[in-house]
This record gives C-alpha cells, structure tokens and sequence, in this order.
C-alpha cells in the first residue's frame, strides 16, 4: 500500500522532522524487513536524512542553500511566489530517500532523523508519499 | 526485469523529459503496486525529478549548476572533453530517482516530470535503466 | 537481510571505493534480479556514484565541495570538530544510493564505481548498512 501523510509548513524556508509519520506508516504496514522509500511530490521541496542533535545544523543548512542559490538574483522563471531559486535548491537535496527496515524498524543511525525541507512556504498542504517493499 | 532505453542529447548541457518512456516500462512490467528505479550507468550525466510547467526553470536550473561548477575554472581532470565540471553536477543531481507505482501508474505530482540531465553532451547513446520491484 | 560493513577513513576529506564489499553483500545474498540499496548512517559522510577511471576526478570533487561549502566560514553549529560545512556537503550528496542487480551483479556503467564519501574524518569505524531486495 502507498501511505500519504500532510505538513503545513510556516516558513518560506523551513526543516520539519518527519521520522514519527514514517516510523507509524512502517507500523501499519507490517513489514519487518524492507525498505521505505519516501516521496515529496513538489518542485520545490525535498526530504533529506539529517542531524537530529543540534537545530543550529538545520539553520546552516538552509543558509549555505541560500548562499548557493539566492533568491534574490535574476532568474527567467518569474512568478508572483518568485521561487526559481526554490527548484534549483530542491533540485539539489532531492525528492526521495530511502531508508532500510529491519525488525519493523526505521534504522537510522544515532544522530540522523527524516525531514521535510520547505523551500517556498508558507503551504497549508504538502504531501509526502510512502512505500513499503518487504 | 530490467528495462532499458537510450536518449540522445543535443547541446553540451540540456534536460530532457523521459516521463513517457518510463511509465511505457512501467506499463510492460505489468505491476501495478511497487516502485520503480530510473537508473543512468554515466559519470556525466544524472536524472532528476523537477517542473514540468515552465521550461524558464530548466534553463535557470543549469544556469545555476554552471555558476556553482564553472566549465573554464582550474580543474585536475584533463580530458579532451574538458569534462571535470560535468562530473561534478552529476554527482550533485544524482545518478538514480526512485518513483512510486500505485494502479500501475507511476505517481507523480500535478508538476513532476521525469528528466535526464546530459552535462557533456552531445551525446548520441546515453543510456536510461530501469527496475520495477513489486 | 540486512548487511553491513565499517569503513575506517584517514583524512578529513576523502573518497573510498567500496563497490566489492557491495558486490560481496549481493553474492551472500543470492538474490539474482531486484536493486540493492547502500545507506551511510551518519550525518557527515554519504554515498556517491562516480567516475572509477582517473582519480583526479575525487579531487576535483572535493575541492568544488570545499569551494561551495568552506570549512572556515562562520556557522552557527560549532563543536570541536567543527563540521558544519561537513553535514552541508553531506546533505548536498546524499545519505543514499540505490544500483540495479542482475544476473546476481550489480549494474554499474563502464566507468562507475560505489564511493564512501567522508567530509569529517578521520574516523575507525563509518557504517555501511546495504539491503537487498528481489
């Protein structure tokens, strides 16, 4: 089965941890061994495996993405949410992770957690889409 | 079974859309629950899932790829080609993309489309591959 | 099953190829025709798929991620490895890769090898954790 879940998102830019939905979509679905691939169907957001421990990470993240990419050079697409530098950031991180199962379990490692990267919020419905394959 | 096809690039640098062709794999493969696997056995080239609505983002997408990883700056790689910089943006796009299969279709959202990335082109056999796990 | 291998780094920086202990994982396995996913554990190294012809290619690897995420800007995450920059590249490379199998070999083109990426070494014991599914 393919498991949908919701994030609201506040920011223009902004990491939300979503290891607690994976981790409950992997308890309904009942497969112990596997793996579960995760999907963010937007343009211009991504999910990333990344520190858990200090929330300065995910600030130097977003800023070094922004240093790399500003939102505020010339670019040819132009829309009023003004978010070129949006696709090319998530272009970069990505659109899927996957991530082992074993015993039932999301095995991570000690400092790593599943996010959400929002790169032209505010949004009230993103998705992200899973699927366990045992 | 793995599925393969080739795409011929054009210009040095360009994306093209290889929606159609996967989803015609997806369709051989005759399952309709799963996830498919698009794979590119190159050093030079990548895929990446990005916006299908406004072809603007593709040009600014490789724009910025080249101001990060300039084509005529210094680099140890020497090859007839001059190369060094499409490694590079390959490595940061990413060689695979893994998409959800639901009712036999692949699932992708309203802005998603399936794209090779060709970073050294042209280029007359590059190659796509595919896996369709159940 | 789960396999997993260590891999012990000596520099700061470096790139490992680890496309036989991968290969090794598929023969114990005995799974002929599916995909293998590679995950790194951690949040200051990755997994890449590159070039296996000229090592200058690493270097110019490296060196770019050195010149789009420098060690010695400011960043908010300070500890006394000082590392921030190390996740950012992390983050931009990628925690996983996924390869094709069959005929019970992995499906790699003629020039790519499986790279451990480390961005903060050295360190004895990075984890490789591989799942194999058919």
């Amino acid at each position: 089965m393919m498991h949908k879940f919701h994030v609201n998102t506040q920011q223009k830019t902004e990491i939300i941890d979503i290891t607690m939905q994976v981790q409950s979509a992997v308890n309904a679905a009942q497969i112990s061994e596997g793996i579960c691939t995760i999907y963010v169907p937007h343009t211009t957001a991504s999910v990333c495996i990344q520190e858990n421990a200090d929330p300065n990470v995910h600030i130097d993240l977003l800023n070094a993405l922004e240093r790399l990419v500003p939102k505020d050079i010339p670019y040819l697409h132009e829309t009023e949410r003004k978010n070129a530098a949006s696709h090319i950031k998530a272009a970069l991180i990505g659109t899927s992770q996957t991530v082992l199962i074993a015993g039932g379990q999301l095995q991570l490692g000690t400092y790593q957690s599943i996010y959400f990267f929002e790169f032209d919020g505010p949004r009230s419905a993103r998705q992200v889409w899973l699927r366990i394959t045992g």
